[in-house]
């Protein structure tokens, strides 16, 4: 895979997860707290900066009370409507 | 998140992983050849030993013909079983 389907697919991680927080009703700040990781951290996921890990992503999720599964469904969902992978 | 935690994760994704590749029929070297990724980290991701991050999950997954969103669900149904997290 080339580095800009990485990218496409970081990007539509992270707009999985802001999509997430946002139907929670959360603030990077308040989602970096219940899951344990810094706020700054959140925000570089948030902009496909970040080739997210397992854990980390389960941390997340969990803070958001969502299953991974549904986030990475909703990044597939993402990439499929884009056309970029 | 404990590390004990955030070891049954790792070994409830590689478990999912190796379940998807046995129905698909690849050996661990054939899977390694088509996600171009090398065997040894197959193995090591099998075993849950590698918190693996996004772009290898997703060469995983495509490389098995499945979407990521349904390892990631074998995954927390074996968490869920288990009882672990």
């Amino acid at each position: 895979m080339t580095p800009l389907i990485d990218d496409s697919l970081k990007e539509a991680f992270g707009d999985a997860v802001r999509k997430s927080r946002l139907s929670a009703g959360l603030s990077q700040e308040k989602l970096a707290e219940l899951a344990d990781i810094h706020r700054t951290y959140i925000g570089d996921v948030e902009r496909g900066l970040r080739n997210i890990a397992l854990v980390n992503m389960y941390r997340i999720s969990a803070a958001l009370g969502v299953p991974l599964s549904s986030i990475i469904r909703d990044m597939e969902k993402s990439i499929d409507a884009s056309g970029t992978i």
